[in-house]
């Protein structure tokens, strides 16, 4: 009485021969001689059909189940084993079918069963994640999950990186996100303080004040700085009090490091890398996204197999911003507004990737001042910056942070040339999501990092086992981070970010 | 001038083609004519030589060096690029080096740097974590510690299992283990209070007082019981105070969990994984692995041949006391006692597997009370019992918990016999380890499973969704955890738990 997996059942053409299975009932109908039982095991997304003639089969209960349950206990939801004979089905849409000898309930599913076959609305799997798992599309979706995280770690493992466990507990505050869980064992009811009133972290567990990290990216490098290529893959955390489609309070994030990687190399890494996982899905996850394209979104397949056929475009950022203030020339409404040094809003993004250029756009060289004090400058001038990034030069702008205030001579730089106002980023804008990785390479020279740190105000003392990689044999490196969760709405086809992870992390929401 | 990986170079027997190396200076000594610099860039814990004609090479800087460097500033710890002629080498040990033809300075590195050549102690190398990734000892560990996690996903994956994510932040405390980070957006220096001085939480981030998760088990079963097989890979929390070689306040734990599974699969998926784990290091890290056991402990690789060699011993907790109980007789001293009803030490697993068996043993049908409250209660009368757990009835103990208790009758039991004083437990013990793997049958029957949490005096208010598991379609089910680092501990042969992860949090350090 060995259990077959059902995907394994619906493979087999081994008709006549005996197979138990086991799993759960998704419906159960009676009819003329014979009654039907769709069961579902999670090994994939199709059900095996059961056909049982009430008259000829015996049904048992387990430890669980009461001591005389009948066929008609075998309701949706319910948990059986069920041995029969394979046979050829007579049916359409499905190879092979099981003709009971034998039923036994492991456990019972009564009417209040919260996931009935009718089907529920998303807000109402949400309040029953934990039972949502058990329908079609949670399932097909963390199937998916799944697949995609097997994709990361085999591509990276196949490409020579080593998988890097950086730390979630922190004392110091990547890229001063601010908004970060503060994790403690104080005793909130008996706070020590000092003379002054602060509160007083000596007897903290770590000695001193701990969040939850909000990237790996820092830690990352000293990885990569020492073994050439690391990738994290692990929960990340933002307090952000936003309640929306887009954002979690807990989710997981990849961020590759590598050594010795310039602008040109890391954007080839970051279009390879998301195609080998798009590629991944639509080889491995045919039956779940089929199911997907058909109940949840229409065009997903195309979209998917869209991504792969072209090459990204590679546009910098200055040029992007060209082709945006040609099309509100041409009569195109935004919401937000886009001149040179603004941020661009996902309508921006989406407007490049799905209208004008029709594929994914890989963003380069955005305005230093509204990206992370890391990255890594290029020159001023246009005719010295290296062909792999050409630089741009753009008409001064007063609103956004330091790059519109007067430059500051005083801070000696030892390169050639003075710091320019771009960096070099390498987003990578999707259709649907808008931003899906957001990339650049690190700036290696410690006194151009430093200035950067200083004209932001940061503070150093936290940093400085950062700092020592840029003192000590530094080396050029470029790396990437992409939102797990984004990755994953994109290959589903899923509208909301809560129904893309098991048991989301949102304001107000911490159950299971 | 394409960079080649040293891993490759020391392949290629290409001799006289042009290949560029980039990477950090292991040392640099001068010759007669010549200077040899051994170079490393993560890659292989091999370094490649290069052989360096002073007369004939240029040194070039870079932007993060000064601007007229020399081959005497490439020193330990320098960072660069070398391109030059690959050729056969006369020097034992190595079947080719670089005759180096130019050589760029990418980072120096001055004397101030904490990993010299002559090598460090431990305690210095933990104070600099983030350097000592770039040693012989960190780069093997670090190499092998993604090989094991790789041979965990591709294991789970060609099993049929998903990688599920369970959440860190839990508003849950499972298994009541108690010691828990509190995760918090409160304002600590404006607690708001109720009327009775109580902290109230409905302003915290979750509208409710959080922590941060202890095992992701609880939540694991939820995937279980919908997809059937699923493993989680993640980082878990414990803030005990424990200053030892064995303890890490955040560490990686594995937790699969599988339906329809019985004691007898479990205990063989828990012996088929780790031997696949341990043949994986075997067969993919060899390089590591040698130097390990030359530098760190002889005995490594003779021990990780060791545990493929047999079949595991099975062994029940009371036949495993009568064994410890006999040495005693015979003379053996234990530090801790051990009569049935004691939870066993590392010293009396240890003697079972070193010393008794000389293989690694699983442990099997633990006394109730010193396990955790969601496994599989054996039935009570031996007579009775499964054949793949004999039962065994042992002397009332005074010892311990409420197995020394009257026995409650008073308790409804819906199954045909009262609880044994065993459950399905099935912990895997190994030589310098001691468990490695805690692992469980759960209990599937909802009144036994809600008696023996009556029994506890645990609330269940906060779990009702674990127990909704067992009210809507229960199903019989099994699962392990394994400590991540305790398997590099194994596998790697490191002493301190501080030296097998990036950086390790330990009381009073979050450094990094």
């Amino acid at each position: 009485m060995k259990r077959t997996k059902i995907s394994d059942v619906l493979q087999s053409t081994e008709y006549g021969k005996e197979v138990t299975v086991m799993g759960w009932v998704r419906t159960h109908r009676s009819g003329k001689n014979v009654d039907f039982i769709a069961l579902n095991d999670g090994s994939t997304i199709k059900n095996v059909q059961i056909v049982v003639d009430p008259t000829a089969i015996t049904v048992a209960g387990s430890a669980a189940t009461p001591s005389q349950p009948s066929l008609k206990d075998v309701t949706t939801g319910a948990c059986i084993r069920c041995t029969g004979t394979l046979v050829e089905s007579p049916a359409a849409g499905q190879p092979s079918e099981i003709q009971a000898a034998e039923v036994e309930i492991y456990g019972l599913c009564d009417n209040t069963y919260p996931m009935q076959k009718k089907g529920q609305s998303f807000e109402v799997m949400r309040k029953n994640a934990h039972l949502r798992l058990r329908t079609n599309t949670f399932g097909a979706v963390m199937r998916i999950r799944h697949n995609m995280a097997m994709a990361i770690h085999t591509y990276f493992h196949e490409h020579g990186f080593y998988y890097f466990h950086t730390p979630l507990i922190t004392a110091s505050d990547c890229e001063g996100a601010g908004n970060m869980f503060q994790v403690t064992t104080k005793n909130l009811y008996d706070l020590k303080k000092d003379e002054d009133g602060r509160i007083i972290y000596d007897d903290d567990f770590f000695g001193e004040q701990t969040s939850l990290t909000v990237s790996g990216q820092l830690e990352g490098e000293l990885g990569a700085t020492a073994l050439g290529a690391i990738y994290t893959f692990g929960p990340t955390f933002r307090a952000e009090n936003s309640n929306t489609p887009r954002h979690l309070a807990e989710f997981w994030m990849v961020e590759p490091e590598v050594a010795f990687l310039d602008q040109e190399g890391l954007m080839d890494l970051e279009e390879d890398f998301i195609k080998y996982c798009v590629r991944w899905a639509l080889d491995n996850c045919q039956d779940d996204l089929q199911f997907l394209n058909q109940m949840i979104d229409k065009t997903l397949i195309a979209r998917l197999e869209g991504v792969l056929k072209d090459s990204f475009v590679r546009l910098p950022y200055t040029q992007g911003i060209e082709i945006l203030q040609q099309a509100i020339k041409d009569g195109k409404k935004f919401e937000f507004p886009c001149n040179w040094g603004d941020d661009l809003a996902s309508e921006h993004e989406r407007y490049l990737v799905e209208e004008h250029f029709k594929k994914p756009v890989i963003m380069t060289d955005y305005p230093t001042a509204i990206k992370a004090f890391y990255m890594k400058q290029n020159p001023a001038a246009p005719a010295t910056a290296p062909a792999a990034s050409p630089a741009a030069v753009p008409a001064a702008s007063s609103s956004v942070g330091y790059a519109a205030t007067p430059s500051q001579p005083s801070i000696g730089y030892r390169g050639q040339q003075a710091p320019g106002p771009t960096m070099q980023g390498t987003d990578v804008l999707f259709p649907q999501i808008g931003e899906i990785i957001g990339g650049s390479v690190r700036e290696e020279n410690y006194d151009k990092l430093m200035a950067e740190i200083n004209r932001r105000g940061m503070e150093t003392d936290k940093l400085w086992w950062y700092l020592d990689t840029r003192r000590y044999g530094s080396c050029p490196h470029a790396g990437f981070g992409l939102g797990f969760e984004r990755l994953i709405l994109f290959v589903t086809g899923m509208q909301n970010i809560r129904d893309v992870i098991p048991f989301p992390r949102t304001p107000k929401s911490a159950e299971f």
